[in-house]
Formats: C-alpha cells, sequence, structure tokens
C-alpha cells in the first residue's frame, strides 16, 4: 500500500483531520526526554473503540505495525514508533471520556485517553480516590498508558501498582478484534485472568481501549514525618516497625540522600534544610485515614518505641509544613535536570536489601569512578530507588557518559542481580532496556514471553522491538 | 509404556514408598465433596521440585496428561483425575516445607504443599499475619491449591484474593522445565508477569512448586458489629458508607438471610437469634486495625451517621460475643449439609448489584418452583453470594435436583449474566462449569485463553477437561 494509499484509508476511518503526517507528526515520534526518536508513516487519533478496530485491521491487512501512544511521557522508548518510518502511531487521546462512576462498587469506567489527572479529579467529584500517585505527570499522562506500563509512584505501598487498581480492559487485539473485558467484579474466577497479560505488555500485545478502575475511599485525616536517619538500614528496620504499629496507614515512605538535598537547594527556589542540622539520609513518610484519627499520636508514638539511629524527627499535620517536606522529595528530578545529564535507574530489591544495595552499589561504583556523584533516592517502601550517576563537575558528563554508561549499569546491575532485584522497577523496558533484561532475565522466562506473544500476536505487528 | 513399566519408572524418581495404585490411591481421585471421582495411574508424591519436573517429562515423554494436586478441597473437581483411568495425579503434600521468612520484607517463601493453617502459623510465630482466610478447610487445602485456584474467603475486600497475596512462583511447566520467579519484589516491570498466568488456572499450565507469599501486620485492635437491615439494598448501602467512615478496617462484610439462620439454629447446637427479635437480613462485619484504636466508637458513630433502614444492631470488642455471631456464619454450610442435598451456586456481581441480583433471582425462582428454599450467604463486601436452592421437605431434593437442576442453574445464570456478573466467583470451572461458561463467556476471550493454552502447553499434558 503506498503511503498516500494509507492516509486515505485512515482518513476514511477517522476522519482527515485525526490523522497526522510529516512535520506535524513530529511531536508524536520523540519521547518525553527525547532520548529516542523515529518517524511514521502516520499518526492516527481514533475516537472510539470501533475506530481504533479498524485502523489494527487495516493495518494487520497491510503488514504495517502499529506503535500505540497514550500521553507519551514513556521514560524507555516504548511508546514512540521506530526510526525507519514503517510504522504507524495510534494515539488514544481523543478517547477522553470518563464512561461511569458507580461510588457504592467503588469504581469507575473510562476511555484509555484521560489523563491520570481528569480521573482522579472525576474520582474526587465523588467523593472517592483514584490512588495512582504519579504527580509531577498526572496532567499529561493518560490512563491506557498507565495501565500498559504497570505506573508505579508514591503510593503503591498502600494501594499497590496500577495492576492493583484494575478490575477490567477493553482490548483491541493485533488482529482488529475487540475484546471486552470490561468487568467491574472484585472476584471472579472463570479461566485464566487475561487483563494481566496486557497489563504491563507496553503495548505490545494489544491496544487498551477502555477500562474499569478500582476507587478508594478518600482519608480525611494525614500526618507527615521528616527522620533523618543514621543510615538506609535504619530506614528499612523504621519502614517495618512502622508498618507493625501504624499498619495500612502508611501512604508513603521515601528516601532522600544528602547529594539530593544539596542539589534541590541548589537548583529549586524557596526550599531550605529540614532540620538545623546537615544530615545524611532524611525518610519522608506519611501516614492517612479516612477516620479523623489522631495520627500525629501514632506516629509520635511509633517514633519513640523505635529502636536506635533516628539523629532528628519531626511531626507535622499542617499541610503547608508538609508541603515544604514534599516539596524536597518531588523536585529532585527537576534539580537534576537542571544540573546537567545522568545515567539512571530505576531499581527494586526486597525492602530488608535496600540498604545492602545503597552500600554495595556505591562502593564499588566509587572504587571504579572515584569522584562521582551518586543521587539515590524514591520510593523506599516498595523496595524501588532511583539511582543516578554522573560526575561532580557536570561539563565533564557528557563525556563520562560516552565512555562508562554501559560500564556503570553493568555494575548497578550486577548488583541488582546479586540481591534479587529487578532492573527495572516502575519505568518498563521499552526500546531502553529490551537487550539488557535478556543478561539478566531467566532464558526460561523470555522463552514463555516469547511464547505468549507469538500466541497473541503471531504477525508481530503490535509495537514490535518494545520489551521483547 | 506399560502401568507396571510406569510405576518402576515412577519410583526411580520418588521412591516406592511415594507412588500409590488402586485402592490406596482411591481417597486421591474422588473430591471433597464426593461430587467427581476418576482413577489414575498412580497417584505420585514428589519430594522436591527436581523429582516434579522428572515425574512431568516423564509424562510428557510418554504423553500421559497430569492431574496437579494438593489438599484435594477443590470444590469443582479441578483436582481428581478423569474416569478412564489415564492420567498420573502428581500431589503436592510431602513438599510442606516454610522455606523463608523475611518479616522486614513482609514475605515468606514456601512449598506448595503447606497448607494454609502451617502458612499462617508460621507468620504469626513471626509476629505478621497471612491473610487468606478460609478458615473451614485451613487445615486441609493446601497454598499450592490456594493459588491454582485463586481462593477468596472472608478477607478478600481487604487484603484481596489469593492472586493479589502472591509476589513470586516457581513453576514445573508441561515439558518438565522449572521456571524459577520466586522473587519477592513489590515493583518489578520487566516483561510480561507471567505469574498471573498461572494464579487461577487450576494447574491446567504447569505445576506450581513455591511461592513468595504477601504478609501483613497482625491487627491489634477488633470490633464486630451484628446489624439487622430491612433488606440486602440497605447492606450495600451499609457497606459504601461504611467504607467511606472506616476505609481500609473493614476486614469483613458477610451477609446472612433468614433461612440460613433458621437452618443453623435447628442443627447446629449453641446457636441462637443475636437479637430478640427475628429479621430477615443480618449484617456481620468486622473492623480491625494494627494500632489500638477505639473501634467499636468508629463503627457506632458509622452505625448512627447511616440513614433509614437498620432495624437493630449491636457492637462488641468482646472475642466471645463476636465468636457467638461469627458462629452463624461459620456454619451454615454445615447445617445446609445436615439438611440435606441442594443446588449450590458461586456467583458474584458488581456491589452495587446485589440486592438486583436476591431479588430478581428469587422472583424468578419462586415461580418457576413456588415453595423451594433459597439460601442466600457470604462475602457481600465482595459482591460474591453463595446461593443455594432445595426443596423446603428435604426428602423431595433428589428428585428435584434430578429434574430441575440444569434449569435452575440457568435461571440463576442468566440474572447473574445480566448483571455482568461471574457464574463463579471464588470457586473456579474446574470440571463443573467447563461447559457452562462458553455459553456466558465471550467467544474472544474463550479464543485467547485457548491460545494461551496452546502456547505454553501444546500437547494438552496438563489437566485436560479442566477449565477449558
Amino acid at each position: 500500500m503506498s503511503p498516500p494509499d494509507l492516509i486515505q484509508s485512515l482518513s476514511a476511518i477517522v476522519s482527515s483531520d485525526a490523522v497526522l503526517t510529516g512535520v506535524s507528526s513530529a511531536k508524536y515520534c520523540t519521547d518525553w526526554r527525547t532520548r529516542f526518536s523515529g518517524t511514521a508513516l502516520a499518526v492516527v487519533f481514533p475516537g472510539n473503540t470501533q475506530q481504533v478496530a479498524e485502523v489494527v485491521k487495516l493495518c494487520a491487512a497491510k503488514q504495517i505495525a502499529i506503535v500505540p501512544q497514550g500521553g507519551n511521557t514513556s521514560l524507555c522508548g516504548a511508546s514512540v514508533p521506530l526510526p525507519q518510518g514503517k510504522q504507524v502511531v495510534v494515539n488514544l487521546s481523543r478517547m477522553n471520556k470518563i464512561l461511569t462512576i458507580d461510588p457504592t462498587n467503588y469504581t469507575m469506567s473510562v476511555e484509555a485517553g484521560c489523563t491520570l489527572a481528569s480521573v482522579r479529579e472525576a474520582a474526587e467529584k465523588n467523593d472517592r480516590l483514584f490512588p495512582l500517585g504519579l504527580t509531577a505527570i498526572a496532567a499529561h499522562c493518560e490512563i491506557g498508558g498507565n495501565i500498559s506500563t504497570n505506573a508505579g509512584g508514591i503510593g503503591v505501598l498502600r494501594y499497590g501498582n496500577m495492576r492493583d487498581l484494575v478490575l477490567g480492559l477493553e482490548v483491541v487485539l493485533p488482529d482488529g478484534r475487540i475484546w471486552n473485558g470490561l468487568r467491574s467484579l472484585r472476584k471472579d474466577n472463570t479461566g485464566y485472568d487475561l487483563k494481566h497479560l496486557f497489563i504491563g505488555a507496553e503495548g505490545t500485545l494489544g491496544i487498551i481501549t477502555s477500562a474499569v478502575l478500582k476507587l478508594f475511599p478518600r482519608p480525611q485525616a494525614e500526618a507527615t514525618a521528616c527522620v533523618a536517619v543514621r543510615d538506609p538500614s535504619v530506614a528499612t528496620e523504621l519502614l517495618a516497625h512502622l508498618r507493625a504499629t501504624c499498619g495500612d496507614k502508611i501512604s508513603a515512605f521515601e528516601i532522600i540522600s544528602r547529594t539530593c538535598l544539596d542539589l534541590v537547594f541548589e537548583h529549586i527556589p524557596d526550599t531550605r534544610e529540614p532540620f538545623g542540622d546537615k544530615h545524611e539520609w532524611i525518610v519522608l513518610t506519611q501516614l492517612t485515614d479516612v477516620l479523623p484519627a489522631p495520627l500525629d499520636t501514632a506516629l509520635h508514638e511509633a517514633l519513640q518505641t523505635f529502636g536506635e539511629g533516628i539523629i532528628e524527627s519531626g511531626i507535622t499535620t499542617n499541610k503547608d509544613q508538609a508541603e515544604r517536606w514534599w516539596k524536597l522529595r518531588k523536585n529532585i528530578s527537576e534539580a537534576q535536570k537542571r544540573e546537567g545529564i545522568s545515567i539512571k535507574h530505576d531499581i527494586s530489591v526486597p525492602l530488608s536489601r535496600v540498604s545492602e544495595f545503597i552500600s554495595l552499589a556505591g562502593t564499588t561504583l566509587r572504587e571504579a569512578y572515584p569522584g562521582i556523584r551518586i543521587v539515590a533516592f524514591g520510593h523506599m517502601g516498595d523496595g524501588n530507588l532511583h539511582y543516578n550517576v554522573s560526575m561532580l563537575d557536570a561539563s565533564q558528563n557528557n563525556a563520562f557518559i560516552e565512555r562508562h554508561e554501559q560500564e556503570v549499569n553493568r555494575i548497578v546491575y550486577e548488583v541488582t542481580a546479586k540481591l534479587d532485584g529487578s532492573i527495572s522497577a516502575e519505568h518498563g523496558l521499552g526500546q531502553l532496556k529490551r537487550d539488557t533484561i535478556r543478561v539478566y532475565k531467566d532464558p526460561i522466562e523470555l522463552e514463555l514471553m516469547r511464547s505468549v506473544k507469538q500466541a497473541i500476536d503471531p504477525l508481530g505487528m503490535m509495537n514490535p522491538c518494545k520489551v521483547l
């Protein structure tokens, strides 16, 4: 099929103003971090599931590969086309309707193109919480992409990953058939749970067009603690102690290293040390409750009954004070960006091995590259660290990264593997880690993944060269 | 391969005292409810994963089908061999070691043959909770079977189904290879999440040999309410109100109809009306908390601020009083069994449609069969009802069931389907509902299931004629 014929056929399905090509399609062909760039035969914007199905059928008939796309905020290059210009991008952003909200069932049903922010807002209007917490990009990322990448964020230790927040899916399969799995049931044991195949598959098995999401009661009470701890092992023990004493109320448990704080103070206005003295490791933790409970007292008692290792701590129920502390955590990525580029990792290990990871990876890297800067922070409550490596002098970074990125990655991933961890905790594989995962994943598991791909997408039309 | 040769080869793998045939194998060939009976070439009891793998390899080479078996407490006939006597039962009960417990990571790693009771006990010894709540059969059912059937029970509304309690799996695949997916990570996005294929697959894709389970903090505070409500719709609204006011603390929300209560009073000693007056519908709900919180006060306020429809209620933090109420709920199945046989269903609908289900199914059934008895009770908090139908006069039941079972099933399942429900909420399909599901499930979904089966078990050696 010639490109003009293809454009014409696609336009006949979605209307001509919903098909972009050439320059106007460029922004949909480069990823959020501008790390991956490609070109597309066309970027199409279907308005409903039927149109998605027709586009997929057309492409399947012509053996044209498809790249499903939501808000295009992926960090691993899963949502952009390859450079050869032979793929069609199917962007779901026009499908942004909240379909139904059932407050009694604590569910809502939404189209895949709804932004995370709009989903959260709609839930809130119905006095419910949709807990996925990617605050920085909530206005841009879309729920279909959140599902396809099994998004994480800050609330996972309490509410689970995106996978845990989905009850049902509608998916357009690689041959254009529509699977309607839009159930809103808490229990259903009638065969293989297929939705879990599509969740986290990064668009390689089909296009998610709608979903039924779980909602939760909105918390009324809130308390935040900022705790300076002697070292990460104390943070690990503190988390276990908090869980044992405060249980499900822990909604966040984040760790921040001194290096992160210094970068934030340098680059982000109106930020300052949480304590008079400087400390090497800070934990930010938040309790929330639907009951108007005295959570500050609970936090206070939990910190009191904890053993050694807390240097200083503050507790607040004041939202402004809490926001000042959270500002430190939320601006680490931005501060880093202003400082310059770095070699980024998104790893996870068992909670009990986080401090071992920090110690072992740090020692090994510093031996290999004396004088480097390690920026370690993140979702300690899930054993998930963002772990970024650069030179102290930002001007040396380009050369450093060019020469040593692979070796730095190797060191970090070897330590991760040694501690039974994952080289991609919440960002997925996409193009970025597609090759690397082959080194670290059991060949039998890779083979099983390929069998599943072959079973659902035998012609390999869905997002080829991503994940697998 | 002749049967004696097979026995010899199996004995060489697992030792001769771990291979049963003939009469001694009979109890492993009949299910818990004595509804499904078969015969096996042999029942083997491997002692470790390697032995399971070798047994599977041997059977695969000889094209002998395998029935994986745990405690054999399945309610749908998934865990017993077919009548033709051509299958080998692989019973995991000897593999009953608790492998590791990591209280800091809130995880434990166990062999598949551990009973649920032993897993709960080991967690408790480490001051942790494993929340799967199948109290009646916890001493018999095994964790591998719980995972393979995605077991439910009373705690699902708070802790999720078995699926939500599993972090990692080890599985012997249909060709005898071992997939080691024993991860204990809270976040891992490195490709398709294969464990979800095996969870709930009822042994049709492989044999689960070990698992990493999530643990939770042990609750310290507890309060129970017994609430007489005007009708099931009030119960639904009460649940939504309780969630909004007491949140995650709700650990159980069960409904019991008058018929259930009368059966319990008739057949179970030391049981009595929870209130002075008789009421048609009773809700039992429990709050628990890790903090020593005043949960009775919370329950009291929640009931106070609820609108119309509560007839009477009682709240207690006294364990004996709570146990007297729970005794009513826990003995319904036993009371029913003593009364006689019935046509049983295990359905779920969205929480907001439970009362519509009760009303519509009841009306339709009573029109078709005047004078029947409907025993409706169960996990209202998950939209999951056990819904059993029989004649008032137990002596007429055999004839009634023989003549009308299919039609009663049809009526119940049609109503379920109309309300977007599931015909098997927590018991699975097994042999019992294998044909029925084909009527109610989207053909595309069935085809996807078959594609997956074909991809993982191309020779159809794993538990054939179950589920699919």
